[in-house]
C-alpha cells in the first residue's frame, strides 16, 4: 500500500505547488500592479484545489501534502515512523517540482532561487498563528465534522492568506519548494528556518489546544 | 464543562477578530487605493473563518462568539444566565485579544483607538438590518437545517459586509473591540453605543419575526 | 398558514432586494470606476444571500422571491390560483420595500425613478436566457437533488450575473422594484415591460425543456 | 433514452460555453483594463455554471459537456461507441451554439474567427497539465465522493483557469468552439490542433494516474 499513498502524496503536493506558483504568476501577470487581485486569485485557486486534491486522495493517503500535518498525524498514531519520514521526503520532492511545474507552464527559467524578504517577529507571528489555525482545523474538524476536512481546509487556508502578513505558508515543505522562485509566491532561502521554526512552533500549540478542547463528552454534531 | 465551553469560546472570537481586522490591514495594503477589492478580500477571509470556527466549536460551546447570539440563546434556554455572562466577559475579552493579535502580525502599534467615523441614522439601521439578518438566519436556520448553520453564518456576513453601509458589525463585542483600531475595519469609540443599540434592537425584532415563522408545524427539510 | 407564508415571501423578497439594490450601491462607492468589482461583489453578496433565504425560508413558503417562480409551482399544482396571486401581490410590495430600505440604509433618497438604459434586442435575449436558465434549475434541482435547490440557485444567478449582457434580472418583481433606483441595479421604468415578457417567454421554455428531460426513468442521484 | 441524453448533453454544453464567452466579454467590458478581474469573474461563474449543470444534468446524460469525459467514460465501459460518437458531435455542435448564443446576448458579430494566439511548448505542457488535472478529478472523484462531483469539477475548473498558462480549455468541444470567438475567451483556429493533442495526452495520464490509486482496497469515505 505504501507507494500508493507515496504517489497520492506525490502527486497532489505537486498540484499544489503548481496552484500556489502558478496562481500567483497569473495573478500578477493579470492584475496591471494591483496585487489585492492577484492576491485573491492566488488565494481562491488554492482554496479551490486543496478542496479538490483532499476529497480525492484523503481516502488514499489521508492528503497531508504537509510534515507538520504528517507530524500530528504521526503522534495521533495514524501512522509509523517510517511512513512518516517517507511522507516528509516525498512532500519535499512534490513541492519542489510542482514549482518546476509552474515554472515550465508559464514559460519561466526553471531554477530561480528566492528574493521575496520575508523574516522578524510579525512575520514569525504570522506563520505561528497560520499553521496554529490549520492543524486545530484539522484536529478538530476530524473528530466534529470529518466529511467537511476538505472545505475546512480550503477556506481556512482562503483566510489565512489574507489575515497573516505572511500569506499563511503554514507548511514546511511549500516553505521551502517556494524559495525556489523569485514570483509572487517566493521567499528568500536565507527566511525558511525561521517559517519553519515559527510553524513548529504553531503546530504544537494547536495540538494542546485541540487536546483541551476535544475531551470525550464533547457533543459531536452533523 | 465551563472552562472548556470558555476556552473555545475565547479561541474562536479572537481568530475572528484577528481574520476581521488582519484581512482589512491586508486588503488595504495591496489593492492600491481601491477599497472594493479590499472588502472583496475582508468579506470573503471573515466568511471563510466563520465557516470554519463554527464547525470546530459549535459542538464545544455553541460557538457563539457574539453577545446578541448569547442572548438569544439565553432566551431560548440553552444556557443558564451565569454560563451567559461568562460568555459575553469571554467574548469581549477574547475580541480585544484578536484585534491585538492582528496589530502585532502587521508590525502594527498594539493600541490605536479607533477613528473610523461610524454615525448616523444610516448607520444605525444598517447595525440594526445587519443584526436582524443575522439572527433571523441562525434561529430559522436552527429549526430548518442545523448541519448548515456554518455555511448560512458565513454566507449571511459576507452578503452584509456589501449590502449594509455599515459593512455589518451586527455584535457588540466585535464593535468594542474594533473601536480599538485605527485600521480598515475600525470604529470611533464615540460611535460603538449607538451601534450597539441598534444591533439589540435588530436583534430583538429578528427574535420576534422568526418566532412567528418557526410555528410547530413548518415543514422542515433537508 | 397563508400568513406565515406570504411574511417568509415578504421578509425574504425585501432582504433579497436591499441586498441587490445595497451591495451595487456598495460596490460602486468603493471600486474606484472599476464596475468590474462593483459586480464582482453584487453578484457574490446576492448568491450569499440567496442561498441563506432559501434554507431558511424554503420550508416556510418554498422561498419563491419571484412571480416567475411562482407561476411555474401553480402549474405544478403546488399551490392554488388564491394563494399564487397573493405571492405575486407581496413580492412586488416586499421587492419595492427592499429598494426602499437600501436607499435608507444607504442615506439616499428614497423615491428616484430608475434611469439605467435597458432595452433592445440583445438585452431581451439576455433577460429571456437568464430566466430560462433559472427556471430549468429550480425544475430539475427539485428532481434531482432538491437539498441542494438553495446553493444550485444561489451559484446560478451568481454565473447569470456575468454570462448575459443584461446582468440577469430574471424575476418580473425584481425588475418593477430596480425601476425605482437610479443607484447600478437601476433600470427605466419604460424598460421594465420588455424585461418581463422576456422573462415570461424564457420561463415557458424552461418548462418545456425541464418536461422533456424530467421523464420518470431518469435516474436520481444523491 | 438517447434522446433525452443528448437534449441534456446539447442544453448543459451550449449553456457553458454561453458562460465561459459571455462572462469573458462581460468582465473584460466592464473591468476598466485589469484582466484580473475579468478572469476572476471568467473562472468564478464558469464554476457557478458548471456546479449547477453537473447536479441538474448528471442524472440524465452524465453531464460529461467533453469529449475527453466522454472518451474516459467509454473506457469505463459506461457508455457503447455509438452513443459516446453522438455524444461528442452534440458537444461540438452545442458549444458552436452556445458560443453564438453568446455573441447574440451582448449584440456581437455571431462569427469572428478567433486571433488570440495560445501556442507553443508551455501552452501545450499547460493544457496537458489542466486536462490531467480534470480527468483525475473526475475518475477518483466518481470513487471517492461521487455526490461531490459537481462541487469537485466546479472548484478544480476555478483553479485550473489561474494556475494554467493558458486558462485551461481542457475540453476539446470548448477549444474548438472558441476558436469562433474573438473576445476574451477565444483561440486562433491554427491553435485548436495543438490544444486537442495536448488535452488527450493529459487524459491518457490521469486514466493511468487514477487507476494506480484506485486499487480496489483503497478506503472510501463519505
Amino acid at each position: 500500500m505504501l507507494p500508493r499513498k507515496l504517489l497520492a502524496e506525490f502527486i497532489g503536493t505537486a498540484l499544489l505547488l503548481a496552484t500556489v506558483v502558478g496562481s500567483g504568476i497569473m495573478g500578477v501577470a493579470l492584475s496591471a500592479g494591483n496585487d489585492g487581485i492577484a492576491l485573491l486569485a492566488n488565494a481562491a485557486a488554492t482554496a479551490g484545489v486543496l478542496y479538490v486534491l483532499i476529497v480525492v486522495l484523503g481516502p488514499v493517503s489521508g492528503a497531508h501534502f504537509n510534515p507538520v500535518v504528517t507530524l500530528a498525524m504521526r503522534l495521533r498514531g495514524e501512522l509509523d515512523s517510517v511512513t512518516a519520514a517517507a511522507y516528509v521526503v516525498v512532500q519535499v520532492v512534490a513541492a519542489i517540482a510542482g514549482v518546476l511545474l509552474a515554472h515550465a507552464m508559464f514559460d519561466q527559467p526553471l531554477l530561480q532561487p528566492g528574493t521575496h524578504v520575508r523574516t522578524g517577529a510579525s512575520q514569525w507571528l504570522s506563520e505561528g498563528v497560520a499553521t496554529f489555525g490549520l492543524l486545530f482545523t484539522i484536529l478538530l474538524g476530524i473528530r466534529q465534522r470529518p466529511a467537511a476536512i476538505p472545505a475546512l481546509v480550503a477556506s481556512y487556508i482562503f483566510a489565512a492568506y489574507w489575515f497573516t502578513a505572511s500569506t499563511s505558508f503554514a507548511n514546511p515543505a511549500v516553505t521551502l519548494a517556494r524559495s525556489l522562485t523569485q514570483t509572487f509566491a517566493g521567499i528568500r532561502p536565507d527566511d525558511v528556518s525561521g517559517f519553519v521554526l515559527a510553524q513548529l512552533a504553531g503546530a504544537v500549540l494547536a495540538i494542546g489546544a485541540a487536546s483541551l478542547l476535544a475531551e470525550k463528552d464533547a457533543r459531536v454534531t452533523g
